[in-house]
């Protein structure tokens, strides 16, 4: 998704440029798609879809318009559905080209698909269709994206993050496993556990439980502590981090262009002085041909007398 | 509010200018609130009330002197009112232009009108009218403006975590609900859970309380805690993102300000040496000229001979 | 303590360049107080005592020990006692000027006024003595003055903090005082409790205790969290930006030196075409003059032809 | 270890540059150690232990595969024994002044020794051997070196944190130990306590209990916790530092180099134009005497006729 996400600018340009080649009814389409009207239209529409699948969740509002919020959601997908169809349609091969499309089709495939099974576990995620929201408010895509192209900057520490977790974990399971097999039963049970203790939240429960049959295991946990907060640390950093630099080079390519700027001037002005110094050799060397020539007419003046 | 706090300076500034054509008692006025003693006595009597209203909550000190800390409080509160009223008279229009105006006008208004149920709940709000304190300080009145600045900056990264929250309700409102209407009853209630899950505080209880009868619920928190945490993280990184960015547009700034004067230099340089150059060429023209006249007129003097 | 970490520079230069004013023996007692070898005994004897101190709190060792630990710490409190005289009797007037001396004198004397209490609980805080170890080693001391640099910088939000707090501990112990007096009876309950309510710690569990009487309460805390967090994440933002700006300003006044360097060049360069200019000039006018003869001359050599 | 992080690239380089002077099948090995497919070989076997020694935490699994899993583990450990003697004998010398060389000796060396006492608590460590993969994949590599870095930088904030803890620990057990064995018995149960408040978690309880005993103990926990998170923002404020001062460094450096670019050419116009005013001097003093011998001529022209 990252990755397509700065070609939004590039298929408005698109739809632009090729569009006279398009057929009228195509080019019109895709101005309809794209006017504010239309926008706000769906952007509403997923408010008021939001609200209905909200309402489901009341057991009362459940019990007496179960059928009718079933129905209005129904009206809902279609609509969303018809949208997908015509911006498709529209776009053609280059509608899966951006990744907020690609998006929005997924989200929308999987709430046709959960249409069979409407009444089962999977209509919860019915509401992920919300989502589609980040689409249509070019201000949110643009935080969705930034939280996004944080994420690779972030991975390489997500990945030691992973490894401490697996680490300790295995070593937990081995030690503390047996005697505490609600905390330590396996290796993934074990990571769960340690995945709380790195949120800090009831880290000393744990430890104290564990502490009643190993006595120095307070040890293990003052490590895992300061090593899995020192790294979440880190992760933090990098953030910031990355942000910071950016900013640095945007300044360095001022910086960089700005001298530049002066650097051709300045050799402008070189220009100009070696000019200046051409112009003056000639006049050097003509004025020390002249004076050469002048004493010696100026003798010959006075042979002449 | 935000908007106008730029604006202290320019209505100082106001005041004086203005001041002259103001009768002259409008100007007095104006001085004497603007005076350091006054503003001092205001600070001093903001304090002392709040002192009071801290005393009230004490059971017994208000079981002896409830009449008195009441008469207190209204005493504090005229003179509130009182000194309103002459920034209002003294201001005019220019007074409901300043955001702290309105701010101060609506705390001590809410006061008032909180007079006829004195005895009821809504006198524990009483207290807000303390917060006149923030006006009269101009310290505070720098944090509190920087607190309010920072919020349009983070105000899409909260959309984006209320849309979080909202999905992730009505998903376990629907899936967790019926078991465990304490917690996710509806959308509200699994909003408040979820709310104090992203705190992370107590959220291994809730997880574990639901695995009871969702075994594989911990997928649902883990991810919610992950995908709440980071998004926080980055709304934490959009604060200080903004100040970085705004002190390196201030050093560019000045970068280019500074290259600005250099470069004017330079084409200061640069006009002299074209200046030079035009008197070089004119001379060499000259020169030029001369010397072509110079040996015709030693070959007159030749031939003459 | 702040205002005086910078003189400790300062200080010694002044050893050295009053020092030779000085009667002899201070002057040597200067040098050896400054000495590596004092400093660092010094040193020991402070982790020493560290650990006395610590081994004293060992039932055990307290029953068996009690009467050697004692003497001991009298030992060390004695010999610090003698080294800060030392001090005193060395630097005269300027031990007091030094921040850090203060510190010293300050625990030390504490340390000294407990010993006639010195069985009773007053004599937890004779470890205070323990921060001597800061005075000595550099590192530390550039760290501590680093930690105390920054509280200047968040005052004014720690001021806005404690003012929110007793804003909403005042409202909350008027809603909530009479139903929840082990959480709210009166105002410095409450801040108490809001304290802990602002770490975040164990919130949800004063939240539900309150909505059991007061359903609407949740309001009251989610506000709470979100504005204490708010607040906070800003405390911490203050320091960040402070420590960016410094930088910032370094590198500001670089770049203004750098420009002033290139610009003085430039001047320089241009005061030397204003002379060439001058040069130029007089050529141009006493060629200008000659050329304006030589054809006159060549007229009256015509002419006398 | 993290002194040697950088000559990963140094010993790259010896490896060529020796490489032409070293027996022919050492620089064979050498060259097939450093392929991508035995660097891969390699990642995947440790990636494949770490999931055998993960499948062993699990109770049914061990029951079945108990000596599967051992013989497996054995033949990787002879793996990774064999690599590293490769290793060892391809570097010689060399090997050991790379820090991740260092490591990967030491937790392979650990897993050998750990072999003969192979059934007892020992053998939870063995997992250890998996951080090998940080060593194989250089991007780990420069996370874990990014991580390490960091660390002098927060090393001093890390004492004053420590020696906190420890007056805090010693007056607490002095105050509290006597009633509250379980939390305040002894130093170093004291120091675990406050180290557990320090992280905030269920720092409430533990006060609550306290103040049961002493109630003006909440003055301690507050001032511990203010003092504690205070240290601990400045520990991450000086890791975000450390990374904008690095960064606002680099720039100062293109800064200075940028501008010493500009100060060179600017330097050089500067020579040409002392050499232009030397040209024009000369220039100006021949015109001039060209200049007075020609009036004297034209005198004489005249004297003449």
């Amino acid at each position: 998704m990252t990755r397509d996400h700065h070609s939004d600018a590039a298929q408005a340009e698109l739809a632009l440029s090729a569009g006279q080649e398009l057929p009228a009814h195509t080019a019109k389409l895709r101005t309809f798609l794209e006017s504010r009207l239309f926008q706000n239209s769906i952007l509403l529409l997923i408010v008021a879809n939001a609200v209905t699948l909200g309402m489901e969740t009341f057991t009362e509002i459940r019990a007496e318009y179960a059928l009718l919020l079933y129905r209005a959601d129904l009206i809902f997908l279609a609509i969303f559905v018809i949208e997908l169809l015509m911006r498709i349609y529209a776009y053609r091969r280059q509608f899966f080209r951006n990744g907020w499309n690609v998006f929005d089709f997924i989200i929308i495939s999987l709430s046709v698909l959960a249409l069979p099974n409407a009444f089962s576990a999977f209509r919860a995620f019915r509401v992920l269709r919300v989502l589609h929201l980040v689409t249509v408010m070019p201000r949110m895509r643009v935080v969705v994206s930034a939280l996004l192209d944080s994420i690779p900057g972030i991975f390489s520490v997500g990945v030691v993050l992973v490894l401490i977790l697996y680490v300790f974990a295995v070593i937990s399971a081995n030690l503390y496993g047996p005697d505490h097999p609600d905390l330590f039963a396996d290796v993934f049970t074990a990571m769960y556990t340690l995945f709380q203790v790195m949120t800090l939240e009831g880290w000393p429960d744990v430890a104290s439980a564990v502490a009643e049959t190993h006595p120095s295991s307070w040890i293990f946990f003052v490590i895992f502590v300061l090593i899995a907060t020192f790294t979440m640390l880190n992760l933090f950093v990098a953030i910031v981090v990355r942000v910071v630099e950016e900013d640095s080079e945007d300044l360095e390519h001022v910086l960089v262009r700005e001298n530049a700027e002066l650097r051709e001037e300045l050799q402008e002005v070189h220009g100009e002085i070696v000019q200046l110094q051409e112009t003056m050799s000639r006049m050097d060397r003509a004025l020390a041909l002249a004076l050469q020539d002048l004493p010696a007419a100026r003798a010959d003046d006075r042979d002449k007398t």
